[in-house]
């Protein structure tokens, strides 16, 4: 349900900051973001508890800024929570915005445009690579962080206080919020509570959207389109959240074929399955790895999770060791076909596959940055 | 015993920053401060090794800073050690630096009046929300921060390193130390020890001052004044240092009313009673809280630690459920009164408080940064 | 071998960032470094997979920078990877360049040389003198840090992935690495791997040079030279790399006189007896500490390291108490000697001996900085 209102804002000092507004809108629960720039303009929009899906900036007073242009008809972006909530439209735009990023990030004068601008790292369980990569992404931009890596010491785990007792506390420290958590669903409470944008950098088997958009783009980048493309996903695919992120993010392109290339234990689930036939994209299981990789655009690899195999070692030995991608697979790969791998990567690709130019996975993780980077400076200065 | 010697300072850059100066002053064992500060002025004063809250600044050279503007009256603030080093003079001047504090946070350009400082945060234990407080504060003036929240693997505890050598190793690589240590008097040995300001982010089950001066500043705020104000300290009154610290603090003012409600088991002890009645500030204990709630400016609830009650679950239980802040004690409450609330909070105050424009616990963790900015600037670069 | 390239460089804004650059060089495996440079400046050179050490800068153009003066025939310095990469020469070059920090550091403006440079503090192990020392030192150039303690929770401890994988992920996210390991050679590998330059901040009981080069750079800046001088190693010879790494050092100058003195379960072991002898350097063992010290200029005392003795823990309290530095030493000690220590300290430095002049090691820990600095600015700018 999208709603949309009007609000007429001024520059009164007293509100230029992150500070709650008089929840009196109609329409429900409503409150109301207001995020200030360091360019002098001011953002303000009714969020709704509920439905954070539906949150619309109403009004946008911009005074003298040149770096956060602000039309009518660009797309809102409050917080960063699933996949789901990205349409091809929305997509493109923050590749694009990545593209610009990738400039700034080689130009070697770097960039000041979220100076003054406080990111929290607000991680309940440790994931250093995604960590260092919004760190990185922050401070490539000029931005500060405040890290932590054991939020479970000031948390429900803890002491007993909620989630959202924690958000209220550390928005007051912060300007935006990029949260990892164990439990599924835990970044779209966070969002709701906050009145600061808030990232989910993976939360338990939920969702890591982030991720989604770097392989989406990684794609792009490397093969140079979307549409109708060729995509093997090979390895663990009951397991990974990486795989399924992707395969959802594809459907929205024309005329993509997925091929699953997987051990019989950790096959792709029917849900997904069901999903992709309903929204019309070919899909089948394959067995054979070199003949689908030597049809594919992408060969996306994965891991086999042993933490998922609990005492059975054995089954897992079987799987890790079945479908590996080796000069083999290249050999019969075409010339422009990449490799890519959402990384740590074990023995599923081999050591010698890294220096052929079509091994993307490093590319891939790099591209992380870039979409880091847009995110932020999208969440808070604006397109 | 307050001491004051007379130097002549001058500009040499040999001496400008965080070195130690020849130990030859009268009156004991004396050690001098040397405060590099970026504005271009030059702190120095005598510091004794004994007696840390006597250390008077004799000296300072202005040269060409508009914002640490000296006067030869101002307040003495080398070190914040414990709630006892303030007087009501210096606790005015310190809230009317904090009031400047919310502006500059509030301001979309942010301040850089720290650039160019380091600040360490030396944690021997963890505390998440105190360390991104603190570490929120210093960004926010532009400042740097060093974190190390293990602090215990390079100190006695690990190698058996002294606490006085970790401190002098520290210093030679920061300008101000904020140290949380397990032990009640270790900040004033490091005060002690080190020739850079050192602030106490809580020492075991000794001191947190910054949230004794967090607490009161939020009274004043919130009611407007300190001098003649009902308060009513609810929960935990046995284990709390926090309400120690703010009772004691309180005494400082006229005409204050203090109601104790707690459960027989966590009750206020003797000490702080006869503090209060040596000091003529009346108070009372009472086992009904609406009626309290109903004659005070301030409900202060606190969680009951279950951590002090060991295998006596069955008590912590029947203390836990005995005073909750809910919407009958706010109703019984006046308009302008506020609860309060050191957090993290459990269900001693039931959510549906939160709406209330008199739950004033979130407002209470921001004017924490308010406080930790005024004192950081303080500490270096003076009043 | 040294080998050395010739390249003609643009200012391809394409070419100006880290990138892996077409490795089709003379003389086998060869890439190139590219670090982008905020003076505007690039710097390219060829860098040998096998041969870490023979690394040769090809070509720089300097466009508009005063800081990063190059001259043809000054060192080339990649990585910091053992104390053995450097000799007399270059080790006279970069305590140069460390004085010029100790200025800058003394200097109330700070620096800004390396605003936009990004160092990421790999640390395998904890060692938070080490980390904060060298995130100081890149705090007071100006550049910013991603800080991770716990990197074996994405290295192969974890979930299998390999050292070279991490290197290539992290070094998308940096400008330097800094790494701490806890494997011999993992500094090597790791440089071997990496675009960027890579510093060995200890690698398990392999190497730890920046150690060496401050206790070199210490004793010259206390004693006024390395020639000709007379050193007393103390305490644990068997089991410290500091003491080792020194050695090693101290062979390249000339007439310098060493005496080990140490428990007989710790003596120094035969390679460095055997090294020395073949360099011509004159040592000896003594077990009379006041004689040894009463002809050094530097005693350099040592911490018996109790994790080595296992459950022998007799052994270990014997071998403890038998060397101390104390008043008694000092008072046969020359007036121009210095007592030194790599810290932590014990008892084997009783805490009276702290207040002598002759007591260095606290100037020795802040000795570290300026090193470290110097590194920062060298790797990243160049001489």
């Amino acid at each position: 349900m999208a709603t949309s209102y009007s609000f007429s804002a001024c520059m009164l000092p007293e509100l230029m900051s992150r500070q709650r507004a008089p929840s009196s809108f109609p329409g429900g629960a409503i409150g109301v973001k207001l995020v200030h720039l360091s360019s002098g303009m001011m953002k303000m929009w009714p969020t709704s508890i509920k439905n954070h899906g539906c949150r619309v900036r109403c009004c946008a007073v911009q005074t003298h800024s040149a770096h956060s242009f602000l039309s009518e008809n660009k797309f809102q972006l409050d917080d960063v929570i699933e996949a789901q909530q990205f349409d091809r439209d929305i997509l493109n735009a923050i590749f694009e915005v990545a593209r610009d990023m990738e400039k700034i990030e080689k130009n070697s004068q770097g960039s000041q445009i979220l100076n003054g601008y406080l990111m929290a790292t607000l991680f309940y369980e440790p994931s250093t690579r995604t960590r260092l990569s919004f760190e990185s992404a922050m401070k490539r931009l000029g931005g500060e962080v405040l890290t932590t890596e054991n939020a479970k010491e000031f948390s429900s785990a803890a002491k007993g206080e909620t989630l959202e007792d924690t958000i209220r506390t550390v928005e007051g420290y912060s300007d935006i919020i990029v949260m990892r958590h164990f439990e599924s669903g835990a970044a779209k409470r966070a969002a709701a509570t906050a009145e600061i944008p808030v990232i989910n950098a993976g939360d338990g088997p939920g969702q890591h959207p982030t991720q989604a958009l770097l392989d989406v783009y990684t794609i792009e980048r490397e093969i140079g389109k979307l549409d109708g493309i060729n995509v093997a996903l090979v390895g663990d695919l009951a397991n990974g959240r990486t795989v399924r992120s992707l395969t959802y993010l594809l459907a929205k392109y024309k005329d993509v074929q997925i091929y699953f290339v997987s051990p019989d234990v950790v096959k792709m689930k029917d849900d997904i399955k069901d999903y992709l036939t309903s929204k019309g994209v070919a899909w089948e299981e394959s067995s054979d790895l070199i003949e689908v990789a030597s049809k594919c655009d992408v060969v996306y690899q994965t891991r086999i999770q042993k933490e998922r195999f609990g005492e059975r070692i054995d089954l897992y030995e079987e799987a890790r060791g079945k479908y590996i991608v080796d000069k083999g697979v290249l050999n019969a790969m075409q010339k422009h076909a990449v490799v890519m791998h959402p990384l740590p990567r074990l023995d599923e690709i081999t050591v010698d596959v890294d220096e052929d130019p079509r091994a993307a996975y490093f590319r891939q993780a790099k591209n992380g940055l870039y979409i880091r980077m847009a995110l932020l400076k999208l969440l808070l200065l604006g397109w």
